[in-house]
């Protein structure tokens, strides 16, 4: 059943500490691999296991194979093991049906009854949610948010997501939709057309291709300006990024434009849950304080007194590789 | 102790229905006129009795006065009745730390420990709200928001307040500031300045005073249109009102502006709490189908996909006069 599967066991030395026999599942599904791992009270992975999302014809193929990986995993921890239940992050996931719900990444027909179908294989309660949502629970529960009852998490990535976290609640919403920040416009005026079909959405200023559009636009309206960027065959955020940290002026104001942004909206959002911090995430805000400096500055001059100099702006506590299996882990309460 | 204060006690024919003798109290604190109610569990009044707030020297003397009605209330009450709790709606109140944080339309310095000084000198646990927090604990206890577990307040009065109810929770934030929608930057270009210092918020274009800049912005952008608000001799939002519901074009189109106004900014606000309704509130809210078509319409242009056709506008559910004092008894969870 499993043959497309591979899996490993690990224990780093952080186990040794942590000696609950209660352990959560964290799944990341991916449009190419699913990935399921067996996670600490602490936050430390027992157990990891992947599979490839596209071999299977069938959600009910693909949610048996999870279920199998699991059994597999589940094999190697010390007896007396409970597993308390499974959480998934995955495209698309809304939370109070437990459906996943037109996701172009996936291969099946939407919707995917997703969390039905886990509990019918596993027998354990499971929980679903966005990638930003369950990146918002992973903060919380192992990262940067520990102790922090009012968050938002804002993943900066092909798109642009957020998980707000108020009053020690994860927002969810009447249908599952809360926390689609990266759809605010913000640029009413705005020339970028959005996925959405609207103009001027936070993601069009602030995801990977928000920000090759911003070098572009430079780049056109700065003809004898120098830089590297100009001789480049393909832009991409890395490749922009690249040429920022090699003191490339137009690079780095490229980033700066977008932190602006970033913190223009921020200012904005801080309205609606009076956060304690924003948590900063996803393959953009690698640029640190590139990005963080002048996003920070525009918050300062944009935001209500109520706000000024009370939020924080943090980057994700969660490590890079494991950060989406912690945070579907977190989703189990 | 109270010879400035007036009680009445009055039985609707609704409290015949009414039989619980479980009763919360309400206090509706303004910078003029303080009224305390007896609330039944089904959001009757039993009695209601006011006070002059600045007739009081200290927040000590003006709490022990409240509590002083609230007792003179009880006594016409049912032998066996019991007092469950007391709400208190009040400006700038924090519900966090109970305080009442720099109001400058009450008559004593801030901070004042209201909640503190109510427990005290009732025995009662106290709750606290702002105005819009209130109202809407009261539209979701008592009002157009019972089943509901996700809505926003919105109230148009002389400032733009709301409430944000997020599965079942009315949010509070960090320090207690969530849900000040009022000033949020809807026109980053405006040369309107707000009170709070900025420019743009959605409150300089929905508050009373947002909709006469608007009509004066009109009548001096078009000299030659005929109007009957040229002639007045001072316009308010309620004179506007009522030239449009005589027909003049120009108060119609100021509303028709402060209700798109309304409705771009609630398209960006579904974007937090992915609600099932907005409620509308306050004075201007009044204006009826002037302001809810366009607000409608405006919010349907620019919402994302997720939210078209599936959230409501709704004019408030409480009856003006009682609304404040509903509101605050419904902070008694």
């Amino acid at each position: 059943m499993n043959e497309n599967a591979k899996s490993e066991n690990y224990n780093s030395s952080q186990n040794q500490t942590d000696n609950s026999s209660e352990y959560r599942v964290g799944i990341d599904i991916g449009g190419t691999t699913a990935t399921v791992a067996i996670v600490s009270t602490k936050g430390h992975i027992l157990g990891q296991a992947t599979t490839h999302t596209r071999d299977y014809k069938t959600p009910e193929d693909f949610t048996t194979a999870l279920a199998g990986l699991i059994v597999d995993l589940k094999k190697d921890l010390p007896e007396g093991t409970r597993l308390i239940g499974v959480g998934i992050g995955a495209p698309c996931a809304n939370s109070s049906t437990g459906e996943i719900e037109a996701a172009t990444e996936l291969p099946w027909p939407s919707p995917i009854p997703l969390r039905r179908l886990m509990e019918e294989r596993t027998g354990l309660p499971v929980a679903i949610a966005n990638d930003a949502n369950a990146a918002a629970a992973g903060e919380m529960l192992f990262g940067n948010a520990r102790g922090m009852r009012n968050f938002i998490v804002i993943t900066l990535g092909t798109g642009v997501g957020a998980g707000i976290v108020c009053d020690g609640h994860l927002l969810n919403g009447v249908r599952g939709f809360a926390g689609e920040l990266g759809h605010v416009t913000i640029n009413r005026h705005s020339k970028r057309l959005c996925n959405c079909g609207r103009y001027g959405c936070l993601q069009n200023y602030c995801s990977a291709s928000g920000v090759v559009t911003t070098a572009k636009q430079l780049l056109s309206e700065n003809p004898d300006a120098e830089s590297i960027l100009r001789d480049a065959t393909e832009l991409t955020s890395k490749s922009i990024y690249d040429a920022a940290v090699k003191g490339d002026k137009l690079a780095i104001e490229t980033f700066r434009i977008t932190g602006e942004w970033l913190g223009f909206a921020c200012a904005q959002y801080a309205a609606f849950t009076d956060p304690d911090a924003f948590i900063i995430f996803g393959g953009v805000s690698r640029a640190g304080r590139l990005i963080f400096e002048p996003m920070e500055k525009a918050f300062e001059e944009n935001t209500l007194h109520l706000y000024k100099n009370r939020v924080k702006f943090l980057p994700a506590g969660l490590p890079g590789a494991d950060a989406a299996v912690l945070g579907a882990a977190a989703l189990i309460g």
